[in-house]
């Protein structure tokens, strides 16, 4: 499989002209065949790898075909790496290289991958308490890029502005949510989940007809359209990604919202106006650690004096950079923040945090149900883009199912208002009164 | 009325005879009757302390009956002060001495206190923000007692040793609670809605018939009962208070609960064993914040690996000194965290936080029902103890009303388990399905 892969891997893997930046790519395709047996201290690099990764139950099976068997314990998965260098790449800089490889096709995977990935980031999180100090330096994730208005845009338009078409593949059909899931019950198809997403944080918000909502990164606007139809507000909606707000502006239009919904193609930090309510969901993440306090500054002077605000976001259970390799390939500029950095942002606004929810499994369901449909759609986007691209994006969405499933990710809805406003719901009885997906939707 | 209450308030403060600490006292009760008129500078002082103070809406009337009207707004309150002493007190030392000013009756109020007391809260968080570095150093509060093993002990039986009598007179009648109750329908009475609370507190915790829970700071036990009688679950819970811990053991036993509640007359950090669930009411305020890391490993080790922990505190929006009085006097070694704070606890223990709710307003409102008890039983009080200390506590428990009201306190229930605990509840609906308090109890 991996020669296919290395030899059918050769158109450009990125989509946009406008931008000549591969979204993938790195590390060159492996063309020459070896075969040659490994050296004495291959083999025990790949054993001291395995160790200071914590033991997870991998074996390998290297360009030769020999196999290393961890001693530990039983191996559930198998790695294979097609040439040496590959090896030395993943001993040098594992965090990179694995995602880099995999893309590649220089190194597979035999068993479930976001399996093997959870079960690497669990014993990764276990082992690394006892790293020596050498090792933590080699092996840390490095600061993620900058996150200025400029570079905001790039980073966006690198993720976001794949193509509409490409999203539509894979994600809910109903309002593109690319976000967490909320799934009020276990079985819900993937357009219930994200249907009822939208009615948990309306409902968070406390929503009536005729107030006025700022939503900061909008997506496709599925949310503002949500919050147009079944609440009777209106909404302004930024986002810097272009070829999204063309697509939200289209569906409000058809839709006959667009009377209700300001779309703006503008960056967050050019907010103005104060409003009923301020909601963002999934755009902290890419907003930078350092630019927390000019966000709750800016949520601060835009919400009413009984306004609320509601943020989604990935986060952390305590400090840590991204993944190198997703932040490198996948999302330039990521950092999803500690729950005590995400309160650090309230705080420095004065604000009182009122409710905090954890959804982080709902997240990994999310993922489970676009990887199924991103897996049916394989020969139509390995058709769009190329095999190394979907390889990619395979392995992204499987290593997020894994850290959201091993707890390396969570999910946080947070919901805070000003430290004086005493129109506070009374308690969260009323998220709770009847479904927020009920059947007949 | 000053002259009444400053003759009869000459019966020792103090209730216990194993300390010699007077519970409340430090001006001395102003005997002298003073009726000069005021000099300038005394009137400029007082314009001066109120500008400082974000010009509140009150009016002074000093010891002479002469009345300085503030010029901004019109004033709702009047604050009385007996004697020139009593002013310098006040302008040198505001968060001490206008409780200790009205504990000896040197100052008095006409009008509600509470709402005063918001006032004032409302217009100093205003102005604090302009004060000059002079003022902010003059008039800031100090730090807290220490919270070492010996102190706790100290600290907790300053105020918690004040005689189960005492306290029965104005907590609730079921379960003695001396923390937030919850108000799941805003016409509760106290009883319903400290049941209510209970009840919330068990559903966050999911306990399931079997379990094992322990509980750190059990006031008089009420929870532990609550939950053997409700839940079958055995607790093993902990408070350094020893007339709290005798009204437990008492009330467990004529209950027939003893076989599942063990109360343990010992410091929280004594805790042994591993639980099912971890659970703290109203101690987390008392344990001092450079204490956190070592609750935060203490709650890690206790926890079985899929246990839930629930601490409920009272809490900030940022972090902020407890306020000097009610430190000195009524709480010595208390600190309320921030959220940030709260989540840093959370965070050296590398716990994932589930869920963070706010009831802030719900203790406004428990204050309230306990404030009204209190003055119905004040002739009953002040002859147990003396006037000046059931001034002391109306000051205390209408300081907190307003604290609670004007936002300067928080109450958030934080629930969290191990980072690698994936058996989570789905979602929170579980915790509304029906009334915790219903009507039939």
């Amino acid at each position: 499989m991996n020669q296919k892969i290395a030899r059918t891997s050769t158109k450009s893997a990125g989509l946009n002209e406008q931008t000549d930046k591969p979204h993938i790519l790195n590390l060159p395709l492996q063309e020459t065949h070896v075969d040659r047996a490994p050296h004495t201290y291959e083999r025990w690099l790949v054993a001291k790898l395995m160790r200071m990764a914590g033991s997870p139950p991998i074996r390998f099976r290297l360009w030769n075909n020999d196999v290393i068997e961890p001693h530990e314990m039983p191996a559930r998965f198998t790695v294979y790496l097609a040439d040496p260098k590959a090896l030395y790449a993943l001993v040098t800089n594992p965090n990179l290289a694995f995602g880099d490889l995999y893309s590649a096709g220089r190194l597979d995977i035999e068993g479930d991958l976001s399996e093997l990935m959870e079960a690497l980031y669990r014993a990764i999180h276990q082992a690394r308490q006892k790293w020596p100090r050498w090792l933590e330096a080699l092996w840390r994730n490095h600061a993620p890029r900058a996150t200025g208005l400029s570079e905001a845009r790039e980073n966006i338009h690198h993720h976001y502005d794949l193509g509409n078409n490409f999203y539509r593949l894979w994600l809910d059909q109903t309002e593109m949510q690319y976000t967490c899931a909320y799934y009020e019950q276990p079985d819900l198809s993937l357009e219930r989940a994200q249907q009822a997403k939208l009615e948990h944080v309306c409902r968070k918000l406390r929503l009536k007809p005729g107030m006025t909502v700022v939503e900061a990164g909008c997506g496709w606007g599925g949310l503002a359209r949500y919050m147009a139809r079944n609440y009777g507000v209106t909404v302004h909606a930024y986002n810097i990604s272009r070829e999204q707000i063309a697509y939200a502006r289209k569906q409000a239009l058809e839709q006959g919202l667009e009377n209700l919904i300001e779309y703006v193609e503008d960056d967050y930090r050019n907010i103005s106006g104060q409003y009923d309510a301020f909601v963002s969901i999934g755009m902290l993440e890419h907003v930078g650690k350092e630019n927390f306090p000019g966000l709750s500054e800016l949520i601060k002077r835009s919400l009413k004096p009984n306004g609320m605000a509601l943020i989604h976001s990935i986060g952390r259970n305590r400090p840590m950079l991204m993944n190198a390799w997703i932040e490198k390939r996948i999302f330039p500029g990521a950092y999803p923040p500690s729950i005590g950095e995400f309160m650090a942002l309230c705080e420095h606004g004065d604000f009182s945090v009122l409710d905090v929810e954890n959804l982080r499994l709902h997240y990994a369901r999310t993922l489970s149900a676009w990887m199924e449909r991103f897996n049916a759609a394989e020969p139509e986007i390995s058709e769009m883009y190329d095999e190394q691209f979907t390889r990619a994006w395979r392995m992204y969405l499987a290593g997020s199912i894994a850290a959201f499933r091993a707890g390396s990710l969570q999910l946080f809805q947070v919901v805070f208002t000003h430290g004086d406003n005493n129109q506070l719901p009374a308690t969260r009885q009323d998220l709770y009164t009847f479904p927020a997906a009920p059947e007949n939707t």
